[in-house]
């Protein structure tokens, strides 16, 4: 009959790690460990003590504490991993995969090292094939080890759909399979607005617009920011997946989840509509697909297996 | 009747700027209109576009967007003023002074002409001065002009008297006067955890440590940061300040209100407790102070006027 | 440039009434007048005080007040009006239907007369008729005056759902047209969770008895009560109405409004899916229907006739 | 790493046990059961399953269920008893503290059967004789059995002065010793608008008008109510002494303890100071009382033990 309050890391504490870390503690969904290498401790420390200085104002109690050291995460219920390199000019994809490959390997080894019960979410890119790395190397059971992709990308959808209908983002749903950016396989038609499908909403051409641009949504984060990528969606996707599972909701969310034959694929993780309460991805749905949505879904499979090549 | 949105517009987009957006529309307190130079609009426009892809997420309707132009303020309600520059390494205290002061004029021209009856709140330091500067440019009623340091230093106090005590930061309230940093002045006997005085339950060495701590929180959160200042704390202090305003809350906040008067004080901007609501700055609440604490007040408000002397 | 709250009046004191004011309060959408008959006067003045007294413990500024006077009412921007009686045992439905007209006029004469520019939104049954008394005389144009039935018919639906495929209530959507109870007209194939047509997740022998179970939902409360009716999750559907309207959401909600040509009708008040924001219902939405649902709509438009032919 | 939901059983489903209910599922604390006897077992279940129907529209996940059998309670976190009867008139004191004694020892004897490692809260009257009786029938430690009515008297004080200085409610604050009513010990002189003392914003015979309305509180509503007696705020303050345990936040909260030597008492529940958190009630605040102070508590003192008198 333990009242201890939740404990959640996550690792890296750039500005997605960070903001989540916030929003995490503002919804009090428990006590708040951030971890950087030790080469940026002091700004982690920093960061995690501004947020906590927060806290009075924004009326929540929870601890937040910056470090370099696992231990400190020692008995997380939820480890959200952030940590990684984002593709920089001149670097080839193989590069990026193998470098943040070697990451997670490192990362993952010091989670399971004190956290062995965890739930663990990856964020980094490209995200299959890193949550695949977390997967294998946690030795953990599929369930307590989920990729984000698909909140993200249906929160971009939502809010171009919400303004191009002016409408309440609340009411506007959106639904993807698949991996991110080119490979996304949006299900249009289980896409609403109030319920209504949006094909009887926008125009065909108008929404395959918006489609294109949640596609390159991130993309048109990092064109504007001109010097890093988004983080305040991406950390509110985290948000949503770790209350999810810490409150037990039962949510049916988009994630990244490891197939043994759903969908026809095994061995790998894709993007797929998932149960997620508190045993972490409880189910993944099923839906029926069209000839050309399963032909968009084998595609999206087969550039996470091209890039699981390149794993080493 | 009308049931428009407030709108609330934030200048500069940087750290503290951006936050404070972000905190607002989570709240629904408005739409925010995120405003920053020409050379910045491309990422002042990635960052809004970034906060309201979470909006879905999060589940908050506010239009946020990032403008360089101006007229996207017209008509705020509330204005927040988080431009200018912090000091450099080299760069004199007269300096820091005068070049923020040609971005509060400029700044305040801009809003003023747009918004000729909204209620502007300054972050930019050094912030009495900085203050004085807007409350002079706009030609405002003082009770239009606040400037926001209390808040956020008693949020840093309360934080390291929770900690001390290990109670909830709900339950630990704290009280200052005069300016930030070296001039604040604490007026520790009507500071209380669960409403007993914390003299009683801290020893007053300690205390007094945690008191020195809070007059550097400022510089500690920079010294760990290595590259930059508190962003958190501090718009969550100016989003409390907002929302009093626009939600009429008459809280009793600690606030840089223009004196004419109150504690002997005249014609300067001078941290004191005001009781702030739909009307702004509805009143300055004029407490007893011992003769030390006085005296500490009187020190602090010469402070403020050697800054203000350098003003041009 | 005003920061005055907005000001929400409920008429009508008794379980529905209360809970409505309360919810509104905690949501801090504005100062609430709770109203009633002179002889219900004390009583209302205390579940008022009561309510208030909450406010420290909870959180929420907003004032409260209980009153028979309608001068207190005086500028409200939204009154929601749920005074009415009940159907008694022994009471002819044409005798309820003249009972509850003579009370929405008497009280809408008062609204009316204090705040003619307010919003109103009506629960009194039978909500269809009722709505078009209110709307009849107030001389108000359709988009202010607005029925409540099909939020807590889907909030209804949405239960049922989300207990038999044990799923978050958040990811349930439902889908209504027409009147309340046998008159209903539930659109299935607009209905989902997580997006997936409940039509492919739920057998439709035991979705047609959720469907049921909905129709008859007022009933099942009634019947467990055993005296008074459902008052929870009819609050929460008038406060989500207001909020929609005050913080200018532009919701996707079904609302019962003034129909003058969509769908076919002209000149009745009926259950149409509408966006509802600062104007009140600022669109009734035009869905296709089959040939099916059409018949079902015109019985539904045909059962809502019926009771208008008794209005005296 | 159990991720399952707190369950939090509510003992008398009455309008104070029904809001309490309501209120906890809405902050998403954990599920609900709300209990009552066999012959009130189907509106038990009517208004369980309208909170619920409430769910979809106000966005929280908690399952609510209503019953009157006990092994519904079993495993459960945390239990609030609300169950008894109120004096009718003609009915002894005696008589009421021998007849809510019964009903607090077997609703005790159920609770402890199906949930020997939960936390009790108690609001029945005469609360300390009844949290006293829960205490013994249970073989509980002391910090797992607390009583409630100081945070209630101080939301009660809290919202009176806050209306007297027309300031909001978050920025004041009160403080109480001893026993509800007549037998309460307010000081003063810990009790503030802003940090401030109430002593020097308030004039002293204004402010023990104050207090004694405070005194009479419970009594100014059952007054205005004609039938009944107030919920709203007694179940504010349930959820609030809820929370503190559930989210371990280390509140200071004033609460009805278990005394071994504090305050020179023993073997009573009295009125204190305390901090509430995972551990329940972790600690008893013991501050320096005036004589004068000092001598009311004695007679609060008294007042309790001459009610324990009467038990059997």
């Amino acid at each position: 009959m333990t009242m201890k309050r939740k404990k959640i890391s996550v690792i890296g504490a750039g500005f997605t790690g960070a903001t989540t870390a916030f929003l995490l503690a503002q919804k009090e969904l428990g006590d708040i460990v951030l971890v950087d290498i030790p080469q940026a401790e002091n700004p982690t420390k920093g960061k995690a003590l501004d947020m906590l200085e927060a806290s009075p104002v924004q009326g929540f109690d929870a601890n937040i504490i910056g470090t370099s050291d696992y231990v400190d995460t020692k008995n997380s219920d939820v480890v959200v991993i952030t940590a990684g390199i984002a593709r920089k000019p001149g670097m080839s994809r193989d590069d990026l995969v193998q470098t943040n490959q070697k990451v997670m390997k490192s990362v993952t080894k010091e989670v399971v090292k004190y956290s062995p019960d965890c739930y663990i979410i990856v964020l980094t890119n490209p995200v299959d094939a890193m949550t695949y790395t977390v997967f294998k190397e946690s030795g953990f059971p599929k369930n307590r080890v989920i990729g984000q992709s698909g909140v993200l990308d249906t929160a971009r959808f939502r809010t171009f759909v919400a303004q191009e209908l002016n409408l309440s983002v609340k009411d506007v749903t959106g639904f993807v399979l698949g991996g991110h950016g080119d490979d996304m396989v949006p299900l249009i038609r289980y896409s609403y607005a109030g319920g209504i499908p949006l094909e009887t909403l926008i125009p065909k051409n108008r929404l395959e617009q918006i489609v294109e641009r949640t596609r390159k949504g991130g993309g048109e984060i990092v064109n504007l920011l001109g010097n890093g990528s988004a983080y305040y969606a991406p950390a509110a996707s985290l948000v949503e997946m770790v209350e999810a599972i810490v409150k037990d909701q039962r949510r049916v969310l988009p994630s990244i989840a490891y197939l043994e034959g759903e969908y026809g694929y095994d061995g790998i993780y894709l993007g797929v509509p998932t149960i997620i309460g508190a045993g972490g991805i409880e189910k993944v749905i099923e839906v029926q697909l069209t000839e050309d949505e399963k032909a968009a879904l084998d595609k999206s499979a087969q550039s996470v297996r091209n890039v699981m090549n390149v794993l080493v």
